[in-house]
């Protein structure tokens, strides 16, 4: 009964199915098959806006190039101070930015707002003798499991160009934050003022493909180039394209993550005050007491500590391929705790 | 007719399989999955002596993060300055050794020797106004479709550890180098000095893994974190394992490079004298004089002119699915040429 | 009346009268010179133990040479969130070090202790998904204008060799420190566990040269190779070693410090309760009220604010040559605050 | 007797009395001082057009500084073979660049042309798989000691803006070319194309500083937070810039560089025939002979073998304080050669 995280689920039928289809030899390499030719277009139609998608094999490759065309080596991304960038990439933003330094701005629930990243920022002064500030890195649903609204990340963004930088969406859980809050995909990124998107497919029933859904044309050049010198611009590029394509063109993506939506609802009713941060996407996070942990892990459940081990808070993840059974189990074993 | 490259050829029966298999729910992410577990037994078995090997989704990613292993930001690389690392990877090295050089040396048919190496480098003093030589790299079957032998690694490998130098092979198409050979993989790598190779799977019959097999223990540990800061270490590892798992334990790997060489030497056979290189592997350059590229074009041929178009030279490549009918016809049409 | 900073004081008279002494040619450039020839045997002595100087034209140079030579490019420094590393450095330890992270720590008045650091990274895992600690920087004296002693240098020293890191000491007003505590060089350096000293002159009375002070002789020949890459070997080293010489050799650093840190304590005498921070060598930071700095400033004193300039606070650095008349003036001045 | 290099000569009496003259307190620190102020008045008149100075402590700072605002991380610089930073740098342009190559490229006499350098990067074909040149790096006077003419710059600066690269100039030696040519600054810098140039002074009498005088303002935001990153802003700015202040004010700079190659002339005169570049600034290669160098080494000559010491090729270096003494005795020593 594994509650570690969605990052090791099955793969849905539909990017399978794609997979298989694209095994016969293409005419061409390096994005120039069909698969890739058709991903702008669609990904265009779903997200109501020109854009261009380039798969890449990681989230962190995803986020890292991204950051890498939005501020120069003398630069500066504002992030939440639990963001994945800066916690758990091992310092990939550094490296693909030739070293720009993520300055941390704190909020509650793992979200920022305009308020709180202008007082985190305060001191920054940036004159010569500091890294210049040039974006701003979102988590869509974000490392807490809490969802912005698009409203929000208007605001932010909104913040962001008032300043002159760049927005970046680290949407490793995009598609769970969109189904939760009932809007088109567009609502929270480019018409909220999102520059690039990285797309999690991996965890939402993905197999190899990760997208950079780019909005600000600008940027685009330069991404390739970076792609392409980071070693994530593979020859047989058309696996990767026809995962992506499944992805969004067979609604895989929002029937998986109501999926996983739903059965982390009905976990957090069981958990009741132990949650330690709204309940919004597909993870929870409960405050287990000293001896809470331990007596589920006895009874068989998988699950992470959440920080500090000594917080005694446990985070749950609920994917989009988690039997039902599972979370019961996992719900009615938290209801029999201390 | 497609003679462009060997990289968007289908991919294998039984690597196509082995993703399908990996396709259900793992109980872990991140390298702690059962197909990644077995990786290193089977490839120490296959190569005949202790080695790591760590999956990354392309050729230049493996190159660039091993002789990011080998050498210092102020270090340097000795290479072919035909070399893929130089021309055709758009600086990967150089960005993930933070600034190295490559350093660049001759030699016939694309093979460097260690007089060649010797002679390339002989006005490099190697002080602190220079950058510092750390590493060789080889590539196997070189740029130019030709072979090293065992002999003659062994002879560049000598000279590379007498200056305290590793190792490095790129061997995009190692199998077929091989197969050419008839002999041991572990002969043309650890056993002649290798310390890392990059074997490529993905030209082979692959689909989205290529493997760095390390045969030098001390290197790995860096590895492994530069491989993840890099964003070369994917969630959904099991996939890529999978693949290099199906890859060589099925035999895979020889079956298809034999085809692949056997194509190239029908060819060879027809091309006769207009051969540039000796055909070793699967690659076959044939001097087409001033006409000969544009009426194989118009025959329906695709091709890429190789360096400098003014010279006349096209490169052929067979891939392990190339159909024979069109090895025929090209064969046939080649000889028509004036 | 100057009290922004002492990095715009005088050159003292025994640095300047080494530079005119060094004008003649000299047979040899490129660290061959005989002024750089004597730098190691004369700090040696200085220091009580064998250690080599590198000079290097800035703090900011010293302080990120440093580094990059104690932590690889997926590696990280601890250090205090007020550190010039962090702060004022425009990213020169990330572009140094190719990307390395510092992760930031908490103490109070500038300092920090074993059990602030522990705590500060408690939540850090260390694991291939984040970045590798491997050094702890201390600044002496430290942003604050305090000082640490000898223990508790020795204390955090312990604590970093207990987890195998190095140790670098971020000394731009090492001589005030060491002039406060009236110890010996040694005493706060190598003896108490550190690693690399950024020993600065040119806040207290040097021109163009601060000193790397190495005594882990395991890090040299690799900082002999950055430095020179990072443009920090000048051909006419001489004047640089020259400076660094005069500077300890006359006595000159001592009688510097005593000097500005006397001013300081006069300053301090008269500020009173004002006082936000221990004053230990020669810098006052005082809460001025609203109304404070621009009374002060409309009266002809040049000051900084400090941090956000809603908290009011004005930092006051006295240099060795600032004039008595101005010290008593500005103890005056703050007096007739309200 | 020493032919060894210019870097190491004497100070001349005008740059080092405006060090002393700068050596009493200043009212600002970083580059706020009144010196500093002044640099770009100066200089813009020197040339006859408005640039800016920005101080360094080296060439290699000056020229790494400046093709890392020309080229991004994935850009290529196009430079002769033997080119200062390709030989003799350490790979600091690749540092300061994050990891762009140098395409190097060939022509007689140390001098590039329009058609050799097409003629050298003719394989490149600049794709996305590809290094992408930005740039162009001239060396005046070059390696060989020969001089580019005001038409030659232009003819290659033209090349290089019809393919939309950036002009550099690395002029170490740059005085004793416009001296040689009898031309104005501007002539053989933008007036001829060039974007940026690294202003050579300490090997021409000058103490510690070197300057970037930057044609192209839309280069110069970016080159103030990198040299500030590269920990080359010094706090005591005052010092460099009154050095290259006096350089070119009291006409030091022309007067050296007649000195220097005044002499050099004398030395080719006497060597003759055994000149293997022509002679038109200040250094004089010269074909000794197996046994010349032992020759004059026993003599009492220092000097460099020039590359391969089988080539037997000496570099002799007549700086602007070279004792007319030492270079009639070494033209007498090589006319007794065999």
């Amino acid at each position: 009964m594994n509650f570690q995280s969605d990052n090791a689920a099955a793969v849905c039928p539909e990017v399978l199915a794609a997979v298989v289809d694209a095994g016969a030899a293409s005419p061409a390499a390096y994005d120039a098959d069909t698969w890739t030719a058709r991903l702008d277009g669609v990904y265009s139609d779903v997200f109501g806006t020109a854009c261009t998608v380039l798969p890449v094999s990681t989230g962190s490759a995803a986020n890292a190039l991204a950051l890498a065309a939005m501020v120069p080596s003398y630069g500066a991304v504002a992030c939440h101070a639990e963001a994945h960038i800066h916690v758990d990439e091992c310092g990939a933003p550094e490296f693909f930015t030739g070293g720009a330094k993520l300055l941390l701005c704190h909020g509650d629930n793992g979200k920022l707002t305009p308020g709180s990243v202008t007082a985190s920022l305060a001191a920054h002064r940036g004159g010569v003798h500091q890294v210049q500030l040039g974006a701003l890195s979102l988590t869509q649903a974000t490392e807490c499991g809490t969802v912005y609204t698009a409203g929000e990340v208007a605001a932010l963004a909104g913040l962001a160009q008032s300043r002159g930088w760049k927005v970046h969406m680290d949407g490793a859980r995009f598609a769970n934050a969109m189904v939760a809050l009932g809007c088109a995909p567009g609502d929270i990124t480019w018409r909220a003022g999102v520059d690039i998107l990285s797309l999690g497919a991996i965890k939402n029933g993905g197999m190899t493909a990760e997208a950079m859904v780019i909005f600000a044309p600008e940027l685009v050049e330069e991404i390739r180039f970076r792609r392409k010198r980071a070693g994530q611009m593979p020859s047989k590029g058309r696996f990767n394209a026809a995962q992506l394509l499944a992805y969004v063109e067979t609604g895989a993506w929002t029937r998986n993550a109501h999926a996983a939506n739903a059965g982390a609802a009905k976990l957090a009713a069981a958990i009741g005050p132990r949650a330690v941060y709204p309940v919004q996407a597909n993870e929870v996070f409960a405050d287990l007491g000293p001896n809470g942990a331990g007596t589920l892990r006895d009874a068989g459940f998988l699950f992470y500590d959440w920080a500090d081990p000594a917080d005694h808070v446990a985070r749950f993840v609920v994917a989009w391929d988690t039997p039902a059974a599972d979370i019961d189990a996992l719900a009615a074993a938290v209801a029999r705790l201390d």
